[in-house]
């Protein structure tokens, strides 16, 4: 069996070199602030050996036939699809948000889908050189993320076009055993305590951009790779630890200073073969599917802890019975269910795609990742709402174990509510939305709920430019007497496939 | 093949007697105001004899073997609920917005759960006496409306402490043949055209409440039986007719003036059972429940009506490139998906009841609806957004045709936005959206999208009376360091069997 | 004193030509669907001799001193704009909505500004001939409208770029005498029961425009002038008569084919003299802004009367004390609070104008509108909420009152919720609703809302052309220490006549 | 001149004695996480001194007729209320939100009322009390906060029902002298840095509340006082410094460990004299009324900054000229402009109480206070929206300035858009919005911004308790013919004197 633990992780994170930047100094893990990124990724190891988690916490590899962690896995029917779906949802729970390690299955099913396509009708080895790193892969149970948002400069301009060349990554060499690379990934979650980054374009790239249409995978402290690294963390606490916080992460600004790849962990390079160069927009548009689509289980679990601390803090508050608290915990548990089930029905209306890759719809996992988006911030202004104004001015949690002048009896005397339940559970119950809501990393998480995997905006292009609106138009040409016939309507929209000929023809490569 | 015609049933309908009050008069099935109504039901006959939509638009009956029209069959499995959902989405599409018949599907699926449940309990008949309703239903493609929504008087008093105990319809005489009924049903749409009208409960009944746990199923015209009507019409037109302007309903408050029903058509009695009377309630829910889960089909058929039509006028308007049109069109796109999503992830989640009958998900039938009703107002400010004030203003259809003073001709010119559009067309367009938004019927049809089923506040009730907010809490306990351990919330509810257990307490039946 | 009488202006009115086409007839004034239109007209007049209202509802003349009917009258202080704005939502509340005179001021107003800054610049006698048109309007108590709205064509294309060139309202013909103009106005409200047409443009028109730049003011039923009209009525009551029954109008799209002005009718005229070409567009603006600024009235009124209702139903519905109801009714009125605030401000930063005329801040009353456009819909979904399905499934009037089968009793009967109220009233009650909600005119009230003196998406057009973002934005170059100092930042905009600059830069006229 | 000075003011803090509770520490005023609001303070004490705000931020003592600071004066004029509206959201603009002063000049003016209005109907001395301690306050220029929250206990139970009696401040002990307190007061905002406390009940108190009805004032050092902090700081920089940056609060518990408090600083004691019993309700009331106020001026400063920082950022990203962004923008000005205009339209409709203090219209203040409450989570979305992920995940601040393997070079280089603004100035963007959103101080302004001065649902109360809705109704029932006459509704509420009289009869004190 190929599913690793925890241990094994932190011991091959531990060898790795110091290339972390933070706050002025450079760091190795072994940093204390690595820990509780550490501690979020421990869940996806143990979970899978847990009897209550393995059914859809592991998958049999299509390659070896062993069992390995899903989070390796490669898709390969609707039923797999369902399965991530809720091991990301039930292991978010765990967290109280982000699982942080969908980036890396995200971008392996991309990577099947892109360089399955190019070796076909391309005749390149991708494919071939990307199932080898995924059976290496899944054999380690390996934990990858992957870097795709290019700092991007001036955002009207094309990367050719730009001031200065390097604002998204490019090759700047191709030799006969690799690559060198050149270029920055912002946003790039838990860079600093993975094993692996897993680099994609950020967009479409035109006939001009063929040498930003590169792919490739790395060790993350490969020579040449610098994290700028920005920890996500919560308040220290001495007297009433919980998992809440214990739970953090770190983000990087990741720099690529020249950095030589070996040819085997080169999955796509437009400057080599500017033909790969429409498989660029096409990797970017998977990796961002597959992602958006993990979200359809992460948003939920996101949604349903904080109705969970809202319907706790509201029960302890005494005012569960409010009409309008009862609306409030509706409004949030409504919008888990819609988010959850524009996955589960994206995954009926999935397709295989030539690689066996099971693809999820677009349409369904844009629109239930847009609404997610759209209603964080609602759902965030309805916890502090119930909680009351008590989670932004809680004295510290030293205090109320301050002996000096009976300051920790009173802090206990006057945090009590509900006389049913201790004064140290009730603190508990505020701490920890405090936790959520007041710290530095809640604060980035309510900002990650917005953009992870792409703003609503982003959601909105995405589905606008597959939706086919000419179809849709049919209705009313019909009902307005314009047209004799109606469509049989069933949605329809640009699939996968055509969205990468209508690339190809874009930058012109023979299809 | 037992699927019925048009012509068979228009056939019927002009048999039945004049029991039909419209402003004044007292008329008959062969009015012409009955027309729009029934071209809406043509629809559901047309269509299961049409290629390309008898797959969905037909069933095998589980009774006979025999091929039926779907809108007579009783969901059998997941599929069977997928093609209902279907079904109801395309056949709305042909007449933009509500297909009318579903209320009969929904009462006979909640019938045969709830006879099949009082007969298991209580050794009585009446799931006998409904398979044998049923097969003649389904021999005759018989269509049939669902008389629920009782006038209810004071609302915050039980049917029986009402000043008037006729507020709720209620049996007043148990006869050894039959049963005497009195009490009338409000917003009955569709009762002036349909064959038959069965009743059900409109909520949970309690001890004192017996005589109003009552269902039966009786013709339209039946002696007693007043129909005091509502006619939806559109506009008239004389010169560019469209599907558009075919279509309406007829709503009824349909009065039960000491009706007679003989027994085989009796299918509860807690008058003279009153063990029946948890059923009712239980009745209640089953029937707003498949309800509901119609809505999952012709919500999203009505959004993709409203966004058909907005882009089309969008296009016309030469409004279609501009990013806030995108965004809004976006906006309706994706709540279509979303509420399509809702009743797909429920049926995927569905359950078979012990009477064979498959009961779709309740919380996330009813997240769907209730976005559906919380956003149809805004759907209707989008489309008339995009359109422009001239829906509203829009001359009438004959001063386009009126040669005098050359006015038509000039109407004609001054209709002109998109040279590449004929004008006629152009005027077909605007004219839907008045029709749409602006006539008696279409101002109807919007309240009854908020209203029809349930509105949002009693989705909302539904769902936080089914929801386990208690295990839900397990999540922040854990992550607070309340309790030591996670449920494995994969989210719990209260299921249909649990509440009519519920029910049974509350009326002190022995389980 | 020179405050009119309605039986004055009705007795114009029946003197004048048959110009109006509905429905493929042409009539005059005596036609009976006039009466709803001027039954509103006449709450200006009746109310002006009311001493409960004419405190507000007249004022003093500053062409003569004499008293006079406020909707002729020209602001000269803050006081006046208070008042205006009173009167408009006092009036509204008698007609349960739009009071419908409020163009003619509103046109009067922008043109009191517009003309003199014309003189003054250019030597023209426009504001002359519009003082002496005004006295005559004062004097005899004139209803005006005005006819902005030109018919368009090709949104994307200037008026003189159109492939039909009247697309846009433009003098075809300058005379010693006159001029000749040809083109239509499209939503032209009232304009089959007012006494005058003002004619203004509808946008900014360019160097190649000049024949565009152009206004007037003509009797409606003038040799050319054609109303192709849409009447906007209530269902016909013939047992329960109410105010709200009474009410209705007229909406008109008014062509003009080929009408000669005289000269002393005409207030701008760019084909004779281009330079008036930059002072369309200050018109344009200076309509829409004293419009805008009615809506700040009006539209309180609006959401008042919807609140009214729906506390009225709710409390015959008997749910006038749970929290949703509250919260709902709650933020109806805190909407008409906000809009009215938002007039109240706008007078308070008004500014006199150099014709003497007080013109209301710009960016605040937009902002008003906006809101009040953006929540029309909502507050009518609160209202149907509230109300329940029944509003739309009420039997008609006349079968209240049927006395065969003793119908009319079985529907008092049945529609008995509140004891302590008569069947009657809680009939009139939905019966208002109803005839509010589903009725054409109500379906034609809502889109008003929206639209009626620009939709939201033009207020922010508006707003966002006047808002000084870049002094703004020293406010976050402060905080970040971009910029060593702050803006005394009490919010800058760019004032009217900075406007009138930048058009008169646009089409090159020497300032 | 009585207006002083920060060095004055801070001369004092450093005089008093450390009673402040930190994370196990016990503090003095000179402890460093003082300074950020210390900071905040400044502003008020340099602006008066100021020649561009000293207009506002100064006003002329009814009492001596001496400049004042304005944050000590009693509001004796709408033009008072104006400036104080003007002074609030100037200031506000400076510290990017909550100038925190405010709290004071809230708490003086409730008690000019609600002090007269005893000695006036009890014959007790006191407002004589009041006014030298006002007095004192002028001439000294002293900063107050107001303690009004109490920590509340089961919420659904009165104060004297408590199982702790101390859950709501009470006087224990009333002696010759002066009285003892105990008790706690949550929320307590800038206590650690105030000259002194001012105390309010926080709700209506009911007759066998007595000891609960009793308000005082007393310096922040004072014996017994005991400040468990919560430092609300921004993120240290060394290389960047900004206003922004130096921002921030303390959060204080502020418990009253039977402090006593001498005579001449009571101003309210329901224990020793009931007849004060219904005047806590009151002065609850006065101060929320008179501290929402104040909010229409802060939140609109927040809504602009957070527009100003929004529409920079869309500069420097190159977006701002995308229409989505101009919406969103214009959603966030209208906003600020709507409830500026509340407060605005609330001085106009403001009365002189007896005590000669002007009172705003409370339905206004609310309106506009629940709006700024019920969209600030939403600004925020803005804000987060056209920044874009990299505010969650900007690299830390001395990682700019790293010189090891070229890192701060490549930050700097890898954070350029736009090419005319300098690195650092792109940098300073940046900075100053991830403090803004992502600080622990940022995080409790938003909840600040929800909850202060009461959340929306606390103002969707006091509105609903206000208004009166039967007047509001004699619209409908004119519309549906039920009353023959309509009121002239110029929208009517409960005065905070009849609400005083309510309270009277609630506790059956003789009016």
């Amino acid at each position: 069996m190929a599913v690793g633990t925890f241990e094994q992780y932190k011991e091959r994170l531990l060898k790795m070199k110091p290339n972390i930047y933070i706050g002025g100094e450079v760091v190795d893990r072994s940093d204390p602030r690595m820990e509780p990124g550490m501690y979020v990724m421990r869940q996806t190891f143990d979970c899978a050996h847990d009897d209550r988690y393995k059914e859809f916490c592991t998958a049999t590899s299509h390659l070896t036939g062993e069992t390995i962690n899903r989070f390796t896995h490669i898709h390969h029917s609707r039923e797999d699809l369902f399965n991530k779906q809720k091991m990301t949802k039930l292991l978010s729970h765990r967290v109280g948000g982000c699982i942080q390690r969908c980036m890396g299955i995200d971008a392996l099913n991309a990577l099947s889908v892109v360089t399955y396509e190019m070796d076909d009708a391309l005749g390149t080895d991708f494919h071939k050189r990307f199932e080898k790193y995924l059976a290496w892969s899944q054999e380690n149970d390996i934990v990858a993320n992957c870097a795709q948002t290019d700092v991007k400069g001036d955002r009207l301009k094309r990367p050719s076009d730009q001031a200065d060349p390097d604002m998204y990554l490019r090759v700047v060499e191709t030799r006969e055993d690799g690559i060198i690379v050149r270029g920055a990934k912002s946003c790039n979650s838990a860079a600093p305590y993975v094993d692996e980054i897993i680099v994609t374009p950020t967009r479409f790239m035109g006939p001009k951009d063929a040498a930003y249409a590169v792919s490739f995978a790395i060790p993350a402290d490969w020579p040449g790779v610098k994290l700028a690294a920005l920890p996500g963390v919560r308040h220290k606490r001495k007297h009433i630890d919980a998992p809440i916080n214990k739970v953090g992460d770190m983000e990087s600004l990741t720099i690529f200073d020249d950095v030589f790849i070996p040819n085997d962990r080169v999955f796509m390079n437009g400057q080599a073969d500017p033909r790969c160069t429409p498989y660029a927009g096409f990797l970017a548009l998977m990796f961002a599917h597959f992602h958006r689509h993990s979200y359809t289980g992460c948003k939920p679990a996101t949604s349903e802890v904080i109705a969970s601390q809202a319907a706790l803090v509201a029960e302890y508050n005494g005012i569960a019975k409010a009409d309008h608290v009862k609306g409030k915990l509706a409004h949030i548990i409504g919008l888990a269910e819609l988010v959850y089930a524009a996955g589960v029905a994206s995954a009926v209306k999935a397709e295989e795609s030539p690689s066996g890759t099971w693809i999820p719809d677009e349409i369904l996992t844009n629109a239930g990742r847009k609404l997610a988006g759209e209603e964080i911030y609602n759902e965030n202004k309805i916890l502090a709402d119930l909680a009351g104004g008590l989670i932004a001015t809680l004295p510290m949690e030293a205090d109320y174990y301050q002996e000096k002048d009976g300051v920790g009896d009173l802090l206990h005397k006057y945090i009590m509510r509900n006389p049913e339940i201790s004064a140290e559970n009730q603190h508990r119950c505020f701490r920890m939305i405090e936790d959520q809501m007041i710290s530095e990393f809640g604060g980035a998480m309510i900002v990650a709920g917005l953009h992870g995997g792409g703003s609503p905006q982003m959601e909105e292009v995405a589905m606008m430019s597959r939706y086919d609106l000419e179809e849709l138009k049919g209705i009313a040409k019909y009902l307005a007497g314009i047209e004799k016939d109606i469509p049989i309507y069933d949605r329809a929209y640009v699939t996968p496939r055509k969205i990468l000929e209508k690339f190809k023809k874009q930058v012109k490569v023979p299809v």
